[in-house]
């Protein structure tokens, strides 16, 4: 560090504040820091770093899977918000599997200060645990409402009644939702349950009886799924004039199962799916779905654990809930443009 | 500690073996320990461990962005490798920018004791960067090849012409391929150079003369350019009867422009991508794919970053280059399932 110091001209101080990204060394001076660090190849020891400064400044994202579009978006959003706070982010795979889920809860992912979590499994049930970690956690998605710690989630319910409510002003009546949580469970908080509350108000304030035969339950959300869940509903003969899919994912899927039945998208049945993934612009018809508001989710929720993870905060917050802005990204399979080929 | 180790009944030594997750320690004793480290709400000192053990259990990996479908499940490949060996990953996002890939090259990733690093805009000139960097490095990808350190990668001209291949024992002789360089230059080694290598070759050697009016420059390989260079392909009217795009999510793309002209795939045009990726089989027709062998380029990357790594190796090995194992996924955009609607 010295001899670093005495080939860019700076202190050792200037040198310390380069290596640890502190926002106040003027440009050129960076610049010649860092040149001299890769001149001498110097390589600060980054474990005594953490020890001086207290945090390391590397945040935790623990989702369910990488290979869900949702999350692999989500994560590129939490990385780039993280970055433009000089912070990396650790990445751990929760796969679906409640153990692995408490194990992180209850230990955070190893090297990181702070936790973003986006359980699966874990429950309302589970709430307490939270209250027992003790290290800096934001909560993310639908699990749980009401614990002890901030919370970043989307407007579920209300996002999922506008959807529902843009395929009545289209002027369908036979509205199927795939994506139903199989167990059915009333004790229990899902994406699921909070989505279906939303189509069923939405029947409900236009006058439309609710008819069991259309909503189809799909477990895991994957597409796949959604589309032997449409190829069912197709088979039962029942009528139906639109889909709303609780998740994009299933949405590929249901395009994918009434193309193969060669059923128009959006003449015969208009689609809308839920989560605004990229893939969803680049289908035939592409996609109309639900933006829930990833970067907004992704920002906030950085923001509040990097409060959270300040040691000089002495004044502690109750905790927060934050709900991010929805909208409707009206697109070909509910719109007037294109149409798939017949 | 001494603390867990009193309430759990065992060594501070077994506790501390615990704690670094090292395999020689009994499941129940493991899972008492857990059980007294969560009584106690005891969290080890993460950088005091780093600095005791040499490393911190963290690889960092960097790839150009996670929103696109190969980077985000090559990404869960090498989660899932890694946390097979206990460690965790550090992921960074280079964002298709050549100064924060020189950057991330020159200092590695904060807190990470290694790199899997995967530029896109770094050549083969940036090669002696390579030997300058102080850290354990495995290169992925294919921008860079004859470099100082380990290195994995995919069998591009020769995955390519099998892929070209493919199409030509269909009976297809009109192969147009998608996504070509723009600029041409013959000192670059990139995937769109080796895969377009490989194109060529499988026409050569198919006796089949190359038009130009057939290779169509795209950067960078996103949907929308993929269906862009499509759609200019059918202004031209030009004759062509297949496609190979030399990624998937321009093969999105094109299999959309062909949607939308009404074309149909693959009766009319077969169509080809690269990658494999998830979204690639539900599609409407689901995309035939040259799967690169990610599962293997992960665990390999990681398996000769950990050696790497490893301060008691003594004997440095020489650079090694390990190309992963591809083949070609039969789907319904080359063959005889069911049909796009017509």
């Amino acid at each position: 560090m010295r001899e670093v110091a005495l080939l860019a001209g700076v202190s050792i101080k200037t040198v310390s504040n380069v290596v640890n990204d502190y926002p106040y060394v003027r440009p050129e001076t960076r610049a010649r820091v860092r040149h001299a660090i890769s001149e001498l190849g110097y390589r600060p020891n980054q474990s005594a770093r953490g020890l001086r400064s207290g945090r390391t400044g590397v945040i935790g994202l623990a989702v369910p899977e990488l290979r869900l579009n949702y999350f692999a978006e989500l994560a590129d959003a939490v990385i780039s918000a993280a970055e433009a706070r000089s912070l990396s982010v650790i990445i751990g795979q929760l796969g679906g599997d409640r153990d692995r889920e408490m194990a992180v809860l209850t230990e955070g992912l190893r090297q990181a200060d702070g936790l973003l979590f986006s359980p699966e499994r874990l429950g309302i049930e589970d709430r307490d645990l939270l209250g027992r970690v003790n290290y800096p956690l934001v909560l993310l998605g639908e699990r749980i409402f009401g614990g002890p710690t901030d919370h970043v989630s989307i407007h579920n319910s209300t996002a999922a009644r506008a959807a529902v409510e843009h395929l009545l002003t289209l002027g369908r009546r036979r509205i199927a939702v795939v994506g139903t949580h199989p167990d059915g469970r009333e004790d229990q908080i899902r994406p699921a349950d909070l989505r279906l509350e939303g189509y069923r108000e939405a029947l409900a304030a236009a006058g439309i009886a609710r008819d069991p035969q259309l909503e189809r339950p799909v477990a895991p959300w994957h597409p796949q799924n959604g589309a032997e869940a449409t190829r069912d509903l197709l088979a039962s003969g029942v009528d139906f004039d639109a889909v709303f899919a609780l998740n994009d994912m299933l949405a590929l899927g249901v395009l994918r199962a009434l193309g193969e039945a060669h059923r128009r998208v959006p003449d015969d049945v208009a689609v809308i799916g839920f989560d605004n993934v990229d893939a969803g612009r680049f289908t035939v018809p592409s996609l109309t779905s639900v933006d829930p508001g990833r970067e907004e989710i992704a920002r906030t929720a950085v923001d509040m654990l990097l409060e959270r993870m300040d040691p000089g905060a002495h004044v502690r917050r109750p905790p927060r809930l934050h709900k991010a802005r929805f909208r409707i990204v009206v697109r070909e399979s509910t719109g007037d443009g294109p149409r798939q080929p017949s």
